[in-house]
């Protein structure tokens, strides 16, 4: 079986955009539209989407949640956030029931700049209700200006703690970028990955407070494989300690979204199968096809990690579905319960 | 001959930090104070440091600039940086005479939050002047916040038209981080390079306006090499140009500033020797031994380049010499005179 982690809505019908910019454009008036999408318009954009590729390039279910950069949690205030994000959690989980064989539901949390992220508690735990297996957690709702404390300090504990109850995983994931500097998916995103890796590590041990908390860090780990000796050596000076990189990674897992075969490649290499989890955010920052590399999509991350002649049997089995049964118990549980 | 374009002056006397925080605390008020350091205090530094790992190391020159976090463009206004880069600047010349074989200069400019770049203009002549071959260029003169324009912006083109007319290449660094989610050279520093790789993508070719303008990116190019596909796929899609990327790497290159054998080995692989250049930033961000690699320097990056037995002695010789004497015409013009 083959779990693909980092799945987006991103070819979700356009009354979704437009119902948003609708709430958007409404600010400091009261916003009661309803977001009507037929369960047929649900279904076309699945089938010709991410279905389609699912079955092309034989990957088995994939964890599905609203698009990264629509999140854009900076908009409005706390209301105008959990507004949107129930809405959106909404379609997801109908995405869900209508292709429940393919599509695992994962949330988006309401977050908003300069308010506790406690106030994401009651959606987290509403969507655990309806299925879903996991979150993504935006570590900058500014969008780009991070101005708000890093992931590290005590005001993000609530939503650890909730985290941890629930067993579900987050997956550390910006959304756009109001930053005429920060391109959203060729800068942004991949600072934030490695980010806040270094604010873990700058913590000492964030996960001996939260031993059930656990982060996926996507776009496989942003820099941090490829300056891996960078990020031991500082972690070893800033903490006086060998091992410390180690314990952190028993709760940090770094997905395959690395759009080139000798990028995953490094990356399995370097980090080793037990941290890497297969995902290939597909539909998502680079939908094109490669000219040098057999007009292949670039996001088929699947081809790259099949491509590698000596990855163990074992190995390829943590990476596609090992792992991902192991970070996301709830998905585990779901599966099983369907005999899987 | 083996050139290392990436030194900072980290170990310089601490008279010069302690004049530093001077002139900070005396902000609105005129700061008339003279650096004090002997020209023994200057040998001593250099002879205990990075002398003696070149020499350990086998390498034969560094280009030399004050240290990258020093920086912090954002302290004070226009002032405050034109009389701390003058004084960095010059405490640089001195170690290029009392060394002139294993040190060439590469200077700081007086950058300010808001203030035009036009205004460094004075003191990158005087510089070039004085022997210096390079200038970095701290692409957020915030220190974290980057709050100014991309690099792109017509508000750089006055210090761009300059470096062109100089011959200087720029080595695009960032300096401090303020912002309290990046870490310094663990997230601010990574970030910085594939931020500026990414808004150079964005606008087409800037090198079409500047063919003489190079840029030199530090530390392997922060994320971009890992993520090649990932800037190819992007700037196919942005730019509708499949060569696109190609001919701005006519103009780019990436430094051996990476910390482990294994990212060296992957970036010249993936990038080609062509737009490789050797470096270290020796005494900078890792300054320990890696207890896992024969307890080496972690920042010993020409081990890394030896270790790689099928690179091509043409090769080799294009990353450790070629190419910064192709990318640095001052610094080749400057050896060719010495007879090298």
């Amino acid at each position: 079986m083959i779990i693909d982690v980092h799945g987006h809505y991103t070819t979700a019908p356009r009354q979704l955009s437009a119902w948003r910019q609708r709430q958007i454009a409404s600010a400091g008036t009261p916003f009661t539209e309803e977001l009507v999408i037929t369960d047929d318009e649900i279904r076309e954009t699945i089938i010709e989407g991410q279905l389609k590729l699912q079955n092309e390039r034989g990957t088995d279910v994939a964890l599905f949640s609203p698009t990264a950069g629509g999140m854009a949690h900076h908009y409005g205030n706390e209301e105008t956030s959990k507004q949107w994000t129930r809405t959106v959690n909404d379609l997801i989980y109908r995405v869900t029931q209508l292709f429940p064989d393919n599509f695992i539901g994962v949330c988006q949390i309401p977050e908003s700049p300069g308010v506790s992220p406690a106030n994401c508690i009651p959606e987290l735990e509403r969507c655990a209700e309806m299925g879903f297996v996991a979150c993504n957690l935006n570590p900058d709702p500014t969008d780009g200006y991070w101005t708000g404390p890093p992931m590290t300090d005590k005001w993000w504990f609530p939503l650890y703690e909730k985290l941890e109850e629930l067993e579900m995983p987050a997956m550390i994931h910006v959304s756009m970028s109001c930053n005429p500097n920060f391109h959203g998916t060729g800068a942004h995103y991949l600072n934030g990955d490695q980010t806040v890796f270094m604010q873990l590590i700058q913590y000492d041990n964030i996960f001996k407070e939260f031993p059930g908390l656990r982060f996926v860090i996507p776009h496989g780990g942003g820099a941090v494989p490829y300056h891996w000796g960078r990020y031991r050596g500082i972690c070893e000076q800033l903490n006086n300690d060998e091992d410390l990189i180690e314990r952190l990674m028993g709760n940090i897992w770094f997905d395959t979204c690395v759009y080139h075969h000798a990028g995953v490649k490094f990356l399995i290499e370097v980090i080793g199968a037990q941290n890497v989890i297969f995902a290939s955010e597909m539909i998502g920052a680079v939908r094109s096809r490669n000219p040098r590399d057999g007009n292949n999509y670039y996001d088929d991350t699947k081809r790259y990690v099949d491509a590698i002649k000596d990855l163990s049997d074992a190995d390829r089995q943590t990476i596609f579905e090992g792992n991902a049964r192991k970070v996301y118990p709830r998905l585990d549980r779901e599966l099983k319960k369907r005999g899987k």
